[in-house]
């Protein structure tokens, strides 16, 4: 597609490709699934299993007869069937419906597509735990309402980015392990054609397929799918605080992280365009508008919707693969990133010690007292702004006998007010360590 | 694709090759124009416009330098230019950045759509304003939440989805005509490699492209894609809102319309699903959350947006495509709608004239006073619904001597409590002619 | 307020005064922890929580310098030690920023709110699984795509309703024990101020405060609040679907079920407005458009965010009190429904035996042929249609000799082909129990 | 409210007792019209008219029936009527359901609330339109990407600002003057209580009002709901444009320009927090899921919703709170914006003459043939990239014949490739007049 590579890298695949895939499994699947319950014939499910393949399918023909039933179900499985002998094609979608094929296949599709990014966000955590690592004592400007507050460390930056996308994966692959199940009801979820054997019929498909059983058909309970669809907004929300920080950070006039990879302007060379960040974000921008819709979809009548369903095909897949796509740019992005540890600390050492300000009280606190000193270092600051001098200068000027330079100084490195950086830069290491450990 | 015919009913063409073409004409209309403007040798704008042509571009190629570069237009340019004499290379893409090529071609591609989109609902409104005339005198019952409240006509019913399209008509028609303009600004919307001869090949490149040209370029003003959205999503509502009145009028239980062309279910000969209007309700439900994305999206950076931007693309195409499909369906759904005027008629006498209570009580009033008027009515009411009789019977039951069983009878003949209904449907068809008439 | 009472049902709070509450509880629970870190003498923590009463603040003072500062806490911390003696005022809001104050707040107002929530769901929960006990063989029109298929129970309706919103509590039980974190990071994280202290002061509040403690300050990391939201919209989408339902269940020509106490209408005294169901959609349609704001609101700039954190105030506080709402008035709608067990029947018999189309298909297949008996089917089902008659009639004309009367008024019974409904009804009631029982 | 100042800043009143006032403003207006049609005595509009007053009604009481009947409207009817003698109490809400009260109420809600609103744009639009024109000549990088790219002005930033704000204005005028209509139709829509007088006292109504006349009862058709609210979404995305340029202009690496009055941190007095562009924000970012909710809410059913119009209410007064809070903080942050032209040199100049690189290689174009051209200043490019030099010397350094050093100097200037800038301020500001003049 035009913009396929760029919002659809990585290995998720959401075509109509893999749907047809995934839905001609389900067939296969609950075809062997029956001959395993006794319903069908020795052999039969192997049958409908070697013809279940995309390259039997006419395409043409299923758009076709689609449109006329409003799913592409009835067709797959009249193409199905007549790749069997003609005594042998009642073994195909046996006590099913199409919502059933349909909604197994979505999961089956999640469940390829949830693995895919899942490997991807732990390529993605792993670099950024590598960063974590070694920037751990990194010390640059914090920034709060995109104005320099006190120093962090980069380290803690990317601990922070580290232990959201951990957390997306803990939620997703919880969704995928518990989450992902079978829909089979037949015509209205009672399985009906089936006699009492529908359940059992479930059990087996579900096994075949390695997705969960569920309580009984969730053909209008649609919790499942938004699960699903808020972890996928999670882990685009994940992604995109990163893409969202090294943007900020990269910025010319910032200048403390560079993409590995920048996409270069033929037109203006100095430009190293935040490429992987900006289509991140093109990505998780999307996620909330489909996460809506799949909300708002869950609004399902009776035995089955009118409309609401329908909506979620296209949805869930676009979110499938807009997540695949941040994923596979984050990893990317965070495998190449290079951090100027020298423009941290020079962007830190050019706003004259007004981010220390707050430390320089405390030390100010014991000779003068607390207000005192409070006051005394906002007056200084201000001046240190109006003036642009720096703050110990500003300080020295205001009350020259307080603190001598060498003490302000002392008060002023940024090293010495990291708090606990150190220490959740450890924790959130020790919690991934746990988490790749399993 | 596998879903292709169903949301994608029509003939919008959003595809690949849909916005190939779009950006191949965007940079012929702009060499033509360069031409015009005496920036390009006589010529050249043909050249290049003999060039633009989709057949000629490698689309593997195109992807591969797209995810470089961020965006699919470098790669387009220099594929365009390979296929010109060396020599005259440099007509391609004059003074252009790639953000001008995607938002101009969104451009044209959306003015496409929405000239098949308008067709599509002009022929959707003919078939309402038809229903609204044949049925202005055909009674049914009024619902609210769902209830029967009191009579109207399926006229008047008609008439409003009639009044609800021609209004997104309406608004669809302005927004092609006055806000789709071409977006030219270079690098950083200056133009400024053309020195001051920018504004006027912008002049030219509207006009070779049927665009409106902006007061400046609006790289980062968004208005005119959250305006274009919006008023997608109210043709999608539109539609929504008739093809949700159907599948509600069209259940077992009511019956009083259906689609003519009901998509069948092979193993339940009995239903007749309302396919066209489950499918445009399939549309409509993803246009509120695509129009959020567009809307948050319009949150862009200085001089070109990181990643807010590239949010749109895909975003836009779908919106596009999906009001196409719920437009065609919905022509397709109003030209063979099947009334049963019988049905409506059954449906509201098996009421047993409570629709009419309001009417009855007014009747009553002279002679009772209203405050008592509307008491009897009221309890008459709970007889006939805790009995299971009439309300006539009951009103005869509680007050023999007010009103004799055929001034009863009278006031409880639903074509006497219409009220407006034959004037709203007269204004409707007028406005409707209105517009027509151009 | 005007419409309160409708959207706010239940005992949520989420007032201006519960936001106050909140505030105020988690700055005297940090000063109880500063205290038992060692930070602040002995008595502060006292001293703070005694001040730290709603009614000590002055409301139009809070607002105007809540306008000054961008967020209402400063004007709270100033406030607040303006309560406490002038050489006590250092224990006020220790190491902490504003943010700390308004997201740990949030997340003890969900922690309150989430538990009222989950107390409505329970009770809703409770009466759904009478429901669908009692009514595990109460037959019934299954219907699809609101056409009446094939026959279900209204147990299993009711078990489905069951399921659906005990998946919900079981998601919102687990944000609520493992996700609702405190937050404190002082000025950017570090916890600089505390020197090497903050970690343990901040395991000391979320002790106070029975909240969790997370791996690090989680102010630009947002993920709790999408789950949260997540969690909250799927309660809306559980409530919604037992709303969406009974408001078809419920109409005039349907009319199966009946809300315990439906609003009159004083002018239509024969209306039984479903007002519960209704003011339940009413809520539970808002969710996914709040949800897509706090999704969207997760892409925060560095160390804390320019305005994607303040959208999430309100938001989040909507979406707490509008599941609270759905989730009251589910409790009230599920606890006094009206169950018509003979108009169900009767609905489902006024089909003349076509919902047992495929059963008598099924049945006629022995002695036909598989193919050959669906065609017979086909077309007495048609027959039938068109000639309004009954299933078994059509049959009998179109093949006379294939099954006797008394045979195909045995297939016909829609007692025989409950499938697995009545399995299904048990599962979802073993597995409340399960939940029930902890 | 905790919040209030923060996000409802500006005179929009959406308030409980806004909506009071509005539902008593439409009673009392279709009494006159009633009285005005011949349906009611002489005296009887005046005599509601004097009862429509907020402090009449008993709010706890509203609150209770409000619940039973799933609106406030019937206990504010009763509250009305006992107001006046007993005998007169039938003038009130003649032919009206709850729906017209509700719907007309929001309306005028809507023109009172957007009156303030196209006020405070405006105010906005007058300062954008000042800096414009101030700032024509403010030579500033322009940024894609975040990166710096090729010069501007700030007039022309300045001047996109302006053009958005003005779009906003004449959306949202447009809706205010045509849009805006009364909903009058009683029970159904067909006004039947009222014989054939409705029509009448619609048009009566909607001039009592000042509102217009729909072509038919608008009760079901919301499309003018969804073009409010994206007019809505448009002013709030035109004021978020401002906002997030400015958070970025203000950052303290860049420091171009500086709120009027930005908040101050007591901790850290160094810092400007850009408090209106935050708050602007915090509004900004709702806008899009307020609107995905009213379009959704589109779809509703036959004559009444079930839900989907109760989803309006609080939604639709949420946006016109919130755009009235952006639209009066952007009157704010525009009137005071300090803008540092030095700082804008500064940054640019810092940039070593590479954002100049484009308009170097157009100048070596005719010495050394396009190609080689630009090839040459890429060169250059990433050697003053890579070694820090100026682009001027690293030319020099490539290509010493090609230019002299005061040629180069010349090329660099950024003052000297600006394009069309200033005459795309000047057609900013021409538009701006014309819309000013009406």
């Amino acid at each position: 597609m035009t913009f396929g590579e760029l919002f659809g890298r990585g290995a998720v695949d959401t075509s109509d490709s893999a749907w047809l895939q995934a839905m001609l499994d389900t067939e296969a699947a609950l075809a062997r699934a029956a001959e395993r319950a006794g319903l069908a014939p020795a052999g039969s499910g192997a049958a409908v299993t070697a013809a279940a393949r995309p390259e039997f399918i006419d395409n043409a023909g299923l758009r076709t007869t689609a449109a006329a039933a409003g799913n592409p179900v009835p067709g797959l499985v009249r193409a199905l069937a007549a790749r069997l002998p003609a005594d042998a094609r009642d073994v195909v979608h046996p006590g099913a419906t199409s919502q059933d094929i349909i909604d197994t296949a979505a999961m089956l599709l999640a469940s390829r597509a949830t693995h895919t990014i899942l490997a991807d966000l732990t390529t993605a955590a792993g670099h950024a735990a590598r960063l974590a690592n070694e920037h751990a004592g990194t010390v640059m400007a914090g920034r709060t309402l995109l104005q320099q507050a006190v120093p962090v460390t980069f380290g803690l930056v990317a601990a922070g980015w580290l232990t959201a996308i951990d957390e997306a994966r803990t939620d997703l692959a919880r969704i995928r392990g518990s989450r992902l199940a079978v829909q089979y009801g037949g015509a209205a979820g009672t399985l009906a054609a089936l006699g009492d054997a529908g359940p059992r019929v479930a059990d087996l498909l579900a096994e075949e397929l390695g997705l969960a059983v569920p309580v009984l058909p969730w053909h209008t309970d649609r919790l499942r799918i938004i699960q699903l669809g808020a972890a996928l907004a999670g882990a685009c929300a994940a992604a995109g605080k990163v893409a969202r920080d090294i943007t900020l950070l990269a910025q010319s006039e910032v200048a403390e992280v560079h993409e590995g990879s920048g996409g270069g302007s033929s037109a203006m060379p100095h430009k190293q365009n935040p490429v992987a960040s900006v289509l991140i974000l093109g990505c998780a921008k999307r996620a909330p508008g489909l996460l809506a819709t799949l909300a708002a979809a869950a609004e399902q009548e009776l035995q089955r919707a009118a409309g609401a369903w329908h909506a979620e095909w296209e949805t869930l897949s676009d979110l499938l693969r807009l997540t695949g796509g941040a994923a596979a740019w984050a990893a990317d992005l965070l495998s190449g990133l290079r951090v100027d540890q020298a423009r941290m600390r020079a962007n830190l050492d050019a706003a004259r010690g007004l981010p220390m300000a707050e430390n320089l009280a405390t030390k100010l606190a014991p000779a003068l007292g607390r207000l005192a000193a409070h006051d005394l270092v906002a007056r200084a600051s201000a001046r240190a702004v109006s003036d642009g001098t720096t703050l110990a200068d500003a300080v020295l000027a205001e009350a020259p006998q307080a603190l001598d330079r060498q003490q302000i100084d002392a008060a002023l490195r940024p090293e010495t007010y990291l708090g606990a950086a150190d220490e959740f830069v450890r924790r959130a290491l020790a919690a991934h360590e746990a988490l790749e450990a399993g």
